[in-house]
């Protein structure tokens, strides 16, 4: 199969100003060839032709730590202490889902991401098997993992880790390579060190990478100094399983030696600058870490704690909070944040050759209009795209060379349908809600 | 004219569930009746009939400090050090602003904030008439100044407040009392003693309040105690200007003397989250501000700055960083949130009688439509609202009584012709970037 996108304004890369009026050509899963002036007419032979109008074209977004069945839960209970938020409301809710209903929260979770212009994203929750159908059926890129939680190697242990084997096992690979599955030890304090360990050796024997919680409240790595002598980061580290690929969500409360341990290892952060702020949590050291040389991807995490999977709230966030943060307003400026919400800098985690618009790389595109006010005036594309960029803007959208949406709708998708599930679903927990 | 809204879903105030499927009675520009259930048929009468499917109806949004004209410099200079954005960008680029260039883009900016759903507007700029025109022209509330700076009450400092009180005698209540003007000394740090108490003294004669920024940044608040030994506010209380109605804009660097002095004075602070974060300035203490009875609005600041008008997005900016900042989740609900976007509990500059529907105050109405994913499920409307809502979700707007916006469409505005003239300015500024 080949596509010619023709007529786009072509970002190829977070430094550039967009090629204006440019053609891409895609053959099967791949960008073949980048050409700076469309040549019009019939002198592109493809089976496909898309007519751009001057949108622009660029590398879709990667969403790196997520909970798409926990959309489920949005809104459904906000504003209150992290403890009190999962012991009396999310746990308790948890209890009552089912397959289905991770199913139809996926979805429509995935839904939600495609409009914002998320091509890629990595998921931890559990029943993972209808997250990996739902990614599967909208055409997305995912890396998905079971969130095993175990003290010891025991009976229980043994079956958690199973679960996450299993879902590698018939998932890794699939949908031509666009899912790929990670083992996930939920966190270093919800897992025991034989745990650690095991799923280490597992991951290891499975060449698969790992994605797990690091150090997002002060409790956790206070916890940790005083039950282990060491902070997490050092702990993963001492049980081996930063010799796996590793992404780690959240690393809020970090020391310069976690930093430098994270560096040394490779370990991608995903950063969830929302989540953190919402639930108290803090704003993770994002300028040092990538003085570090610590490749830094976005999250949106679980819309149960931000509330929603926007990319383009994500980035501006990402942005703002480091400037505060770091006190300083040339820190992770508008190219920088680009960068990491399309995993511009990213090689591994089965994000390998996305994240610019080469030859060769995957074809995963997004088109946005720039017809909004909100666009108005451009000195700058990057600069508007991050700072006051919309997902209603996201317009087009092609993952591993297939068309995912065109015109803002959702090829193969009954988004109204997805929505009348999920409210059904809503009434339930609405119920369990109010007996509380 | 009486308009009969009908079938809405009401939030009648920020603590309330909406009352589903009722109706509100306009006649010209006060709400008349709030019907819980909407009656059908021909039961009102009334010269037109808004039928609202199930829209839910809200208090307009009020973005309480932005710099309209500005809109012109939308990523025009961005991550550069607060002080280099001003001198070497910002300052010189403005120098070559004429009167029209100010109305094309207070024009651009009002579109953009009605989308987001703001019905009103406190502007601090210069050209404030044309300004004034595009309020008068889109229908939209606003309170307006002329941001004057003045070191001396010599000819010039006497220039500048002459400028500032023309616009008062000119346009103060002009629109069926849609404009109000205020005084606007730029900031403590930019007038001089004498130059505060004559704006001071006027503002009480001509009984309209004063805009200023205050306490924005660090630096110029150890400035102010190197130069007077006193505070930014402090200083303002001593030259009597708090015993007008102050509208003061950040308030990013608070003492506690000072937010003592905020509170006994019945100052409104203008809260600018995104400007805050963006720009390093810091987080104000909103959590502190509200515990002293200090009443909070939100702010967008300039588009040069921020870079958008999006009131969804400062919303939830606020209650992050509210979060943040003090360390506490509870912090600044959902519902809080909306207060302080909606006005609700404030009623001096120009803002009595909005902020919540009830019979007797202002018609300033907004339909949102909760068709977007984003929306699903929907467990608590106003948690949805603040930290789920999208600006593409307004859909209808009505202002003092008369429809500006209806089915995303702004009356009378004809968008594509605002954006061409915007972009034809952006190159004569994109040139003057270029030879910087």
């Amino acid at each position: 199969m080949k596509i010619h996108l023709e007529n786009f304004d072509i970002l190829t890369s977070t430094r550039s100003s967009p090629i204006e009026g440019g053609s891409v050509l895609v053959r099967d899963d791949r960008i073949e060839k980048v050409i700076p002036e469309s040549p019009g007419g019939d002198s592109i032979s493809a089976d496909r032709t898309i007519e751009g109008n001057g949108m622009l074209l660029l590398p879709g977004f990667v969403n790196a730590h997520s909970h798409l069945g926990m959309t489920i839960f949005r809104g459904y209970a906000d504003d209150i202490e992290l403890d009190r938020w999962l012991n009396e409301w999310i746990w308790p809710a948890e209890e009552n889902l089912t397959p289905e209903e991770v199913y139809w929260g996926s979805l429509l979770a995935i839904v939600e991401a495609i409009h914002s212009g998320t091509t890629a994203i990595a998921d931890m929750y559990f029943y993972m098997d209808q997250t990996a159908r739902a990614i599967e059926e909208t055409g997305i890129r995912g890396l998905i993992s079971y969130g095993l939680i175990a003290e010891e190697l025991d009976q229980k242990g043994s079956e958690e880790l199973q679960t996450g084997l299993e879902l590698a096992d018939e998932w890794d690979g699939k949908a031509n390579g666009r899912i790929r599955v990670a083992l996930s030890p939920h966190a270093p304090y919800t897992c025991g060190d034989d745990v650690l360990k095991e799923v280490s050796k597992m991951a290891e024997g499975k060449d698969i990478p790992i994605h797990t919680h690091v150090s997002e409240t002060k409790k956790e790595v206070e916890d940790s100094l005083e039950k282990f002598g060491i902070s997490p980061v050092e702990r993963l580290e001492s049980l081996g399983v930063l010799e796996n690929e590793l992404l780690a969500a959240h690393c809020v409360h970090l020391n310069s030696k976690d930093m430098d341990i994270l560096g040394e290892k490779d370990v991608v952060v995903a950063h969830n600058p929302s989540s953190n702020m919402k639930l108290s949590s803090g704003a993770a050291p994002i300028k040092e870490l990538r003085n570090q040389g610590v490749e830094v991807l976005l999250g949106t995490d679980g819309p149960g704690s931000n509330n929603d999977l926007d990319a383009f709230g994500e980035m501006r966030q990402a942005a703002f909070l480091a400037k505060l943060n770091s006190n300083d307003p040339t820190a992770l400026s508008a190219e920088d944040t680009l960068s990491l919400a399309t995993a511009g800098a990213v090689d591994q985690l089965g994000l390998s050759n996305i994240g610019r618009i080469q030859e060769g790389n995957k074809a995963d595109l997004i088109g946005l209009t720039r017809k909004g006010v909100h666009w108005t005036p451009e000195y700058n594309t990057v600069s508007n795209l991050v700072y006051s960029g919309k997902s209603s803007d996201v317009d087009m959208m092609m993952v591993d060379g297939n068309m995912v949406m065109e015109d803002g709708s959702i090829e193969g998708i009954d988004e109204e349908k997805v929505m009348k599930k999920v409210r059904q679903i809503g009434k339930k927990y609405g119920q369990i809600r109010k007996e509380l």
